[in-house]
């Protein structure tokens, strides 16, 4: 019983006890003007709070600062704009960052120390301040307000990104924002989750680093990364009952929870990946170990002609082979062999006989499933990412203008 | 005056003295009947030859046959057919290459270990080897064939590459083919060189990997490359005169020249880059080392989201800071500088003033150049590339099928 992790319906930020939101049109950038732009999540008392920042060496303003504050691994708030993502923007950014932050600490009723402040959007623009401040005053938070803020953190995206599961005690709820510029390692990609679960603090911040690994270091969606990723999570006690600790009964429960969590949205990203028509799943096992596997799925899933190939429903497999022979990962050609939706298409390294037509049924599908057994060992990886439409070309040839 | 190096106008890899080439129409794929899919290049006396092959851990039959023969550094002639690339088609594969290396041979009037052969097309399909032994009899090789030869070596390629040089005594002569999966450390990139200098071997491979290590390996179209790559030398003597060694009176201009046919091969590639309407020239100065400075370029220029943004003329600058400060390359935010066609854009890190109508201007011509100065030290690297358009997707949706 203790086992069963179970999907909340309609489920978000705000489905753990104690969590409240609230989100508003602040009009970031002119064209954003009546859609929400600028909210705030928060737990009504401080939470034990972990995060994963990007490993981008041009670091966005807001991430700088949150990554000080987080120092002290106490989170009340966070406050988050879409439509300017606050990066190359010098001190004057930094400022901004700070300002932004202390305005949301009044908004919530707590000091600035303990609010995390986050953006995403156009690089080398300047926060509009006087329509971040009036937009925080116009906020209003509640515990249904999960819904709104999962909205006002899109970009690209064409749908809010929301999860929420029940597990032992507690609840876990995320959501998250990102569509192009999504890679291994994070990319202009921010994922917020909550927890009313007692978590003490290392055991948080090693629980998210695996359930990261995973899951968003697994998706690419077109090679980019970007600066200001962020996976946050907070963790407030609500629910009562034990602190979680690494080894006592419910530290396994909450760890596979939480990669629920994460490896749902990491799909939704993918699925909703700009231009993105098929959701790909990549699965390397039989590798020389569980890096290597990493690697050559990673590779897979981020090559342009794999991903074009897999738009055209064409079981081009020469181009998933070749994509993992430049991989790094260790490989012998005449060990491979290649699934595509279940049916194997190569064997030995070489082409075997196949249904074609079932084959490219499956990839006319919205999930195209690839499974290459190296055959070498026992590492397994899995990757997700989305097909290279036309339409992501036309999204992303004119976004700034 | 021993330091001019002259474009030779409609020249090719049959301008130095000595060599022949030719090419037929076989019938390799079915679509490809009537057009030129075989052919020969091959010099009156055996050669003084180097190469450099793809890195990939897959690598098709042709390659790893010529990597074999290739060891004793003598060479006569190469094969070359397009359409099929002869990979991941195990022993039959072998078997395949070599027997097309004895037709060549025997048609050449030569030995077969003396017989490069190279393949270009898709993987997992073999070669239709009746078609290949009638099409290698039709073969007639002649000093005019260089260029019949050229088209005979093009895939998605739309224009055939061909150029040559008189430098000093000798003459060197170059084509290439590769518009996809073209990426750093070759890929789908078939390049054969040929000169009438008598050129000493070790001198020749290093001139060889010094010339490609700036030129092939900073090109990148979509950042794959291939099982098939090659950029192969053949040096005949025909010119007469001394041979040419390290340190000897023509050595440095014979490197130079040999950098200049390169480079030129390189920016035809980038320029017919499958779907590509603009080359992209980006160069990173200011970098702690010439190391850190290709790092840098080759990611930029690789970027899905910084080839969009030039395919939509949009200065959209923060997607190429960004691709530099992931591209693990050391810099300090606050100390980049960035020119678009000549104009800054960035200095300090931050968003400067600049003409907006200017910077358009300059990328919606043929060629975008793009300077990213890292202000740390004086490594330096240029890197070519190609834009992102609709085009790409749709030519690579539906290659096999």
């Amino acid at each position: 019983m203790e086992d069963s992790i179970d999907l909340i319906p309609g489920g978000g930020v705000t489905s753990p006890r104690g969590f409240l939101a609230g989100a508003t049109s602040a009009g970031i950038r002119d064209k954003y003007i009546g859609r929400l732009d600028l909210g705030i999540l928060c737990s009504q008392v401080t939470c034990t709070a972990a995060a994963v920042f990007s490993t981008n060496k041009v670091k966005a303003a807001p991430l700088i600062l949150s990554e000080q504050k987080l120092q002290k691994n106490k989170v009340r708030a966070v406050v988050i704009n879409s439509g300017c993502a606050n990066s190359n923007t010098g001190k004057q950014g930094i400022q901004d960052a700070q300002q932004m932050g202390e305005w949301a600490a009044l908004q919530v009723g707590t000091t600035a120390d303990e609010v995390q402040v986050s953006s995403t959007g156009v690089i080398g623009t300047y926060l509009p301040m006087e329509r971040i401040r009036s937009g925080i005053e116009r906020i209003v938070l509640s515990a249904e307000g999960g819904h709104e803020l999962a909205q006002a953190i899109m970009t690209t995206d064409t749908v809010p990104k929301e999860v929420a599961v029940k597990a032992g005690d507690f609840v876990i709820g995320g959501m998250a924002k990102g569509s192009g510029m999504i890679h291994p390692d994070l990319a202009t990609m921010l994922c917020f989750l909550t927890t009313d679960a007692d978590v003490e603090v290392n055991f948080l911040k090693k629980s998210l680093r695996e359930a990261v690994d995973v899951s968003f270091n697994m998706l690419s969606v077109d090679g980019d990364n970007s600066t200001n990723d962020t996976v946050l999570i907070m963790a407030n006690g609500g629910a009562g009952g034990e602190k979680i600790t690494a080894g006592n009964r419910q530290a396994r429960i909450f760890g596979k929870a939480l990669e629920k969590v994460c490896l749902h949205l990491t799909k939704e990203i993918a699925r909703d990946g700009e231009g993105a028509t098929k959701l790909i799943e990549i699965t390397v096992c039989g590798a020389a170990s569980d890096t290597e596997a990493r690697t050559a799925a990673r590779t897979i899933v981020s090559s342009s002609l794999v991903k074009a190939a897999v738009h055209g429903s064409d079981p081009n497999w020469g181009r998933v082979v070749a994509a993992a022979g430049r991989s790094g990962a260790e490989l012998v050609t005449d060990k491979l062999e290649l699934e595509i939706g279940g049916i194997r298409v190569v064997n030995g390294g070489e082409p075997v006989p196949y249904d074609k037509e079932k084959v490219v049924k499956h990839m006319d599908g919205q999930e195209v499933l690839m499974k290459l057994d190296l055959h070498l060992g026992n590492g397994k990886a899995t990757a997700w990412g989305c097909d290279l439409s036309e339409e992501y070309v036309t999204i992303n040839s004119d976004y700034t203008t």
